[in-house]
């Protein structure tokens, strides 16, 4: 295995980029930030520039593809990122044909969270399994496929979806436009926002009120939650409650052998987890939730980056 | 293509068996009921008197497989029927065995949902086409998925579950015991109990309520609705806005190049798929929708059992 490539997971505030061993373990790391206000020019650049950087600093080994992930929607066919949530200015950008010309080793992209659950197949908790659903967990709800140990990307690129599946056909309106999406119950900002709502009442306790309104995060509720704060902690079980639908709604149909919880809000696993799992027996067939394991990803906020690594080695 | 099987569709009340031909055509077809409510012996006797009986009317071709198509919960591994809605006093049949030792000829199981999917990607609405998902709309709703031109099970057999996932969360109770499945609002049996409901009402204007109310069917609904019932038609169109609802969450999830409706109640998809599309658009991604088809199966209730033939076939 010893082959060389590079991975950069591109996120609206970071976008490491590393470089790999065949293996998958990272070699030299550098931290950057995505610098999405600046012009798509620009962004490229620093991102040929780390590239030129990783190169020079590991002089011995011959990088042999580049791989990214990216959030948003992508066009597969012409390599381009179409539009995407945490880049508000990129459209239609090929950011492939972009970076090769510049370096001349081969790119490819994907879907951040596709890119999540190939590392986690590879080498995390998904290991040794052959049908994985990912849910990556933030500002939305993103969902990464493994059917038979490939990667499901569905006929148009787009499969995947699941944080604008309906859950409540009359219920809340989501970011997309449509009623009642899993994303609009479940993710970061849907707990962010319930709190907001719960918190302007008069009759609620809970040490989140020592904060300005604006203050608050999904971040600052799972602190208070673990400082003790018992408001937090069921606002995050009621979110919890939420993502078992969503949870049942994929055993029910995909009847995988694991159903994995990633991104930056899976750092509350330890309130949504048990909540989503009690809601999902209530929802799905017993002995098919009975086999499904449901459980936290293992390589956090780095399986972006491997999973865009591995997406370049699938290449090779 | 000089091969031969035999089919066999187990129906709540009928059960079709036929020999076919390698490229599925229909040799010979016996129109047998199920007699459900006879014991198991006498029903598999009948299945094996069946398959003699052809035998006897096709001597000169060779039986080489068997495949049988069911509904309800199969153990793939052990090749029983676990439970079957519409064979009520069967629990843990092994019917595979129990027809193999006495005919002597390799025999195969699935589900039929599974069986009418695999006939349609063979040789009907679904052909040539990678990735699919079939819902049969009936007394409830199965689900049959194909996936790079594969029968997709799931790890544990139990994929497609599609009628049981959760499209409004505080919905109505579904007969497998949870709130709001698909199931509740677009199948057959839906469509007849919201019906009813109406139907009680003093402000309705319907041909229906010439019939006694134990009488109406959902069959009589789509009967009336094509002798201009404005009441029936507005019923079956309200059914495929909540189909829609389902088809929107395939869509987003699978991203297949086709969306299959099939069952005895897609008979009535003259005003279930116009509504169902209308919904679907406003729930799911419109470049996703645009290029997903969605579309009646071409074998109606044939579709089982050539499925059930293409299942042996498979086995060769």
């Amino acid at each position: 295995m010893n082959k060389f490539i590079i991975g950069i997971d591109i996120g609206g505030t970071n976008a490491p980029c590393a470089i790999l061993s065949g293996d998958g373990k990272i070699i030299n790391m550098l931290e950057k930030k995505t610098l999405a206000e600046g012009g798509v020019k620009e962004v490229i650049k620093s991102f040929v520039d780390s590239i030129n950087e990783l190169k020079t600093l590991e002089k011995d080994k011959k990088i042999e593809a580049i791989g990214i992930g990216a959030p948003g929607t992508l066009n597969h066919k012409t390599r381009t990122i179409i539009t995407s949530p945490n880049l508000p200015h990129w459209k239609d950008i090929p950011i492939v044909d972009m970076i090769q010309k510049e370096v001349n080793i081969p790119v490819f992209l994907d879907n951040d969270a596709n890119c999540a659950v190939m590392a986690e197949h590879w080498l995390g908790n998904a290991k040794g399994t052959k049908n994985v659903v990912l849910m990556t967990l933030g500002t939305g709800i993103g969902g990464g496929i493994i059917i038979n140990n490939e990667i499901y990307r569905g006929s148009h690129g787009s499969a995947g979806e699941i944080g604008h599946t309906t859950i409540s056909s009359k219920g809340t309106k989501c970011s997309c436009g449509n009623f009642g999406c899993l994303e609009a119950y479940a993710s970061a900002n849907a707990t962010l926002r319930r709190a907001k709502e719960k918190l302007k009442r008069n009759d609620i306790k809970s040490s989140l009120l020592k904060l300005k309104l604006s203050d608050i995060t999904s971040l600052t509720i799972y602190e208070e939650a673990e400082k003790g704060d018992r408001f937090s902690q069921d606002l995050l079980k009621e979110t919890g409650t939420y993502l078992g639908i969503g949870i049942a709604n994929i055993a029910n149909t995909f009847d995988p052998d694991v159903i994995l919880i990633g991104g930056g809000f899976s750092e509350a696993s330890k309130y949504l987890i048990p909540a989503a799992i009690d809601e999902a027996y209530k929802r799905s067939f017993k002995p098919i939730m009975d086999r499904i394991e449901v459980k936290k990803v293992a390589l956090g906020n780095m399986a972006g980056l491997i999973g865009a690594g591995k997406l370049a080695l699938n290449s090779l």
